[in-house]
C-alpha cells in the first residue's frame, strides 16, 4: 500500500472512531487516548493528521455541511421537505453526522463559533425558499428568513426529542408529522396537495 | 434566625448556586467543590440537604414542572400559546429553569430518565389540546398526540437556536414566528383571527 493511501485509510479510522467517542461522550469527556483506543493506531499517527482533539472536532463539523447536498426536485419546498428527510435519515446511523449535531446541539468548551452548523443549514434552507417563491410556491406575505429559521430550529429540536424517546428511530416520522402541521402556513394552497412529507418511494 | 429557617435558606443557596454552575458547565463538568464555593456553606451542610451532585440535579428538574403552571385562558389554544411564550421568558433570566433545560437536552452520566421533562411538558400541552378540541378550535382530523409533541419538540429546538445566537434574548420572538407558521395547520379557519402569538399586553 503506497504512503499516501495509508494516510488517507488513517485519517478516516481518526474520524470514525472520532465520530464514535464524540457521539458517545459529547466534546469535553472525548479524549484522543480512547479515540486511538479505538483505532489501533500510534498518537504520533493522530498528531500527523490532527494536532489537537479541536482539530478533529472541526472536521467532524464539515461533515454537516456535506450532508446539506440539496436534492434535486423541480418543485423546490419538495426540495426543502426532503433535505430534512434525508438528514433525518442519515442521523439514524451515520455517527459523523450524529457527532457533528451533537457537538452543534451541546453546549461545551468546544471553541467553534456554534453557530456554524445552524448557518451552513440556514443558506442551503434560504436558498430553496428563495427558488420556492420565485416559482409561487410560497404563500403571499411569508418571511422567507422567519421560515428557514423556524424549519431549522425546529428540526433541531425534534431531533434531539427523538433521541431521547427512541435513540432517532421514529425522527422520519417525527420530521413527517411537523411538516404536516407546518405546510398550511407556508406553501399556497395549491401545492398542499402537491406535496409529500414522507420519504421518496426509491428510499 | 432559627435553625429550620436558616435550613430553608441553605437549600435554596444551594440550588441557586447548583443552578448556575450546571447552566454554564453541564452536568458532568458541574462540581460540588464549586457550588459550595459559591454558597460560603460547608460541605457537612451541603450533604445535609443533598447526598450526591444528582440529589440536586434531580431538584431542579422539578423546577421545570412548576414553569409548567397553565394559564388561565377560557381560549384553550391560546392558553398553549400563551405557556409557551412564558416559558420562553422564564427562560431568558431563571437559571433554575436554565439548568433544568440543559439538563434535558444535554447527553450525560446524569442518570435521571431524560424522558421526564418532555414527559411533563407532554401532559399540560397535551390536556389544553384536547380542551382545545372539545371547544372546536382545532381543525378536524388532527392528531393531537402529534400536534403536543411537534409543539414540544420544535420549541426544544427554537430554545437551542436561540441560545446559541443569541443568549436566548430572541427567544419570544421565535416562539411568535413559530405560532405564526403552525397554526393554519392546527386551529380552524374561524380562531386563527382570534389567536395572539405574542405576549399578553401585560408582561
Amino acid at each position: 500500500m503506497a504512503q499516501q493511501e495509508r494516510g488517507t485509510r488513517s485519517r478516516a479510522a481518526i474520524l470514525a472512531a472520532a465520530a464514535q467517542v464524540f457521539d458517545e461522550r459529547g466534546y469535553d469527556a472525548a479524549s484522543t487516548t480512547e479515540i486511538l483506543a479505538r483505532t489501533g493506531l500510534t498518537r504520533g499517527a493522530l498528531y500527523h493528521h490532527f494536532p489537537s482533539k479541536e482539530a478533529i472536532a472541526i472536521a467532524l463539523v464539515e461533515a454537516h455541511s456535506e450532508a446539506l447536498a440539496v436534492p434535486d426536485q423541480p418543485v423546490k419546498l419538495q426540495a426543502v421537505i426532503d433535505l430534512t428527510l434525508a438528514f433525518a435519515h442519515r442521523l439514524q446511523d451515520d455517527p459523523v453526522l450524529r457527532a457533528s449535531v451533537r457537538l452543534a446541539v451541546e453546549q461545551t468548551s468546544f471553541s467553534r463559533p456554534p453557530q456554524t452548523s445552524y448557518d451552513q443549514s440556514n443558506t442551503a434552507v434560504l436558498g430553496l425558499l428563495q427558488q420556492a417563491e420565485e416559482q409561487g410556491e410560497i404563500l403571499p406575505g411569508v418571511d422567507l428568513q422567519q421560515a428557514a429559521s423556524t424549519i431549522i430550529g425546529s428540526f433541531t429540536g425534534l431531533q434531539v426529542m427523538s433521541q431521547v424517546y427512541s435513540g432517532r428511530a421514529d425522527l422520519p416520522e417525527r420530521v413527517s408529522v411537523f411538516w404536516q402541521f407546518l405546510l398550511p402556513g407556508l406553501a399556497t394552497p395549491g401545492m398542499l396537495g402537491r406535496l409529500r412529507t414522507t420519504p421518496p418511494p426509491a428510499r
